[in-house]
């Protein structure tokens, strides 16, 4: 049955796809995130992503960090349709969890970055995000940060002007290397702690097996097979166009994949995300239009198995995916490094596109 | 020459102030701050401060905690001329750093909350801040959150209810009174360690004392004297009217707490705010117009003292206010308790003001 839909959609693509494992392959999520040759993990590059990550001045305003809308306090997102950004301009697209991104093989919903070093530099100048205009904005300003330029040098030993854009991103790609959530109740279970799912979730994880979701959400993120760096998993969303969930909850607007390729092959295509801590991060989907994770359930099996789920199978899927909810690490707050007697937030009202102080 | 300048004020200002101490009364940050006997700490009731304090649910939109503009990352502040609220409303003062505000004896520009308590109702509602209309819709939100009806019940042992906005206000001021900043050079330094202060920081400070601006900022929060909750330490400003910086730095826009009394000896009457980190917070004042602390200690000087203040007089008062940055406490970031399968946050569009989703 796997086979056959995972086949169909293979089909369907017209592409060649590496099959998911067989239904039955459950996997506990690794302990680790390998790293790229080209960036090596250190404490003191770790510590550096982690306060970039926090930093506002890498926005136009100084109002907004990478965990504005990827909130690690919470489930790595912001819980809204869509995230808000410079100006009160509105995202495209849901964001996206940050944890366990790193088991991604490619970034954003459309796979247009390849690595998370290549992502993290989209959103600081992305005018609907955090509007810095140019990396170079961005650079500029971190310079202008003393604590920043020791921190970037004991990150990037022997490098003469370490503060720049790919450094930049390199460490936060470093930092979102350690954003895994391990030690789910799933985890537990197929490590062998077999009281670790409630009767309910097991029910679950077989309906989940046997209805064909693995076909899509197999692996250890449930986000398709481990495949190379910078070769996506995609899958088109609608696979099964037609039902009354496309204009309902806007499903057809978003050409996905397409925008990056111009192929016609690639038309609503969307990576396949992962599952893990799926239950936290409502509203759901790239449209972030669906509002309860008892929802979603349904839709994902009429537009992609062309399914209808009873009120048991759905309930028993979503008790399923509760159990997807991993351990969070406790996170020291970082530092930002301070501008003593001045701010390199320009005083600029953006109302008024001026400067308000001289 | 101290006592007569604030003699001079005490007189402009037409009411009996409760003088500070001399100039050279130096005090030390205390270790502790004493808790209102209706508010006792607790470690259940600051973790739950905490948590709300970084909680975005407690917006309009899900996207502003206290800690937008109130960075602990950070001074406290946003390094911004004003705040960003929702649609993009921005802030008609500067936001005030809450590093040491429990050392207050009111809070905000104007003094209009008596308490630390009665602030933390206030900008939740604030159109132009978080937005969320009535204290009302925002402990309907907190009301919905598992988790939060264990954190509240485990502050507020034996209330029936406990989810309510006053005991929001009291968890969050409970956590803000462990929000200060002891062991700056300066508290060493007065303490005894001789060796805290350079040579241009000691000069610095006995310039401060000497050219008057302990009259205000005196006592060990440099905000004036220790007054009962609810006095106010109030000083007009311009106290000396009619300088260039006037219009330059939109002094005398703002009617300050007249706003709050309708009281003509209010107006531009301001809490005079404390100086600890104050190098970590520009731009400078209620207006955030001023840029550097090089030019606030000019325009202080000028129009609170009527002084032009030489180069190296300027340059002296900044090291010795850079003495008053503190040491910050390592705060863990808290966990925000999930709502799981669902989100709090509305999903409308304030652009087209309908439901996104259905």
């Amino acid at each position: 049955m796997n086979i056959k839909i995972t086949r169909l959609f293979a089909s369907i693509l017209g592409i060649g796809l590496a099959l998911p494992g067989l239904a039955a392959d459950w996997q506990a999520l690794p302990d680790k995130v390998p790293a790229p040759a080209d960036n090596p993990p250190s404490a003191a590059k770790i510590e550096l992503g982690k306060t970039l990550y926090f930093d506002p001045r890498l926005s136009e305003h100084g109002t907004l960090s990478c965990n504005s809308c990827h909130n690690l306090m919470a489930a790595g997102d912001d819980n809204r349709p869509n995230s808000i950004g410079m100006h009160d301009a509105h995202g495209g697209r849901s964001a996206p969890t940050v944890w366990n991104a790193a088991f991604y093989s490619v970034q954003f919903w459309d796979g247009r970055a390849a690595t998370l070093e290549d992502q993290a530099k989209g959103p600081m100048v992305n005018p609907v995000e955090m509007g810095m205009g140019t990396l170079d904005v961005a650079i500029g300003r971190l310079q202008q940060i003393p604590g920043y330029q020791t921190q970037f040098a004991a990150a990037f030993p022997g490098e003469s002007k370490p503060v720049t854009a790919d450094n930049v991103a390199k460490a936060i790609a470093a930092f979102e290397r350690t954003l895994i959530t391990p030690n789910s109740p799933y985890d537990r279970y197929v490590k062998g702690d077999k009281a670790a799912l409630s009767e309910q979730q097991v029910r679950g994880m077989d309906s989940f097996a046997a209805l064909g979701c693995t076909a899509c959400h197999s692996g250890a993120n449930f986000s398709g097979p481990t495949l190379p760096v910078g070769t996506g998993f995609f899958m088109k969303f609608p696979t099964f166009p037609g039902s009354a969930f496309d204009a309902k909850y806007e499903l057809v607007k978003d050409d996905g994949r397409f925008a990056v390729t111009k192929q016609e092959a690639d038309r609503h295509l969307f990576r396949v995300p992962t599952l893990r801590n799926i239950a936290l991060t409502a509203p759901y989907f790239h449209t972030g239009t669906v509002p309860t994770l008892d929802l979603a359930v349904r839709v994902m099996a009429k537009t992609q198995l062309d399914k209808e789920l009873s009120d048991a199978q759905a309930a028993d899927l979503v008790a399923f995916l509760n159990a997807l909810s991993g351990e969070f690490p406790q996170i020291a707050m970082p530092r930002l490094p301070a501008t003593p007697n001045m701010s390199v937030i320009p005083p600029v009202d953006p109302h008024q596109k001026k400067p308000t102080a001289g």
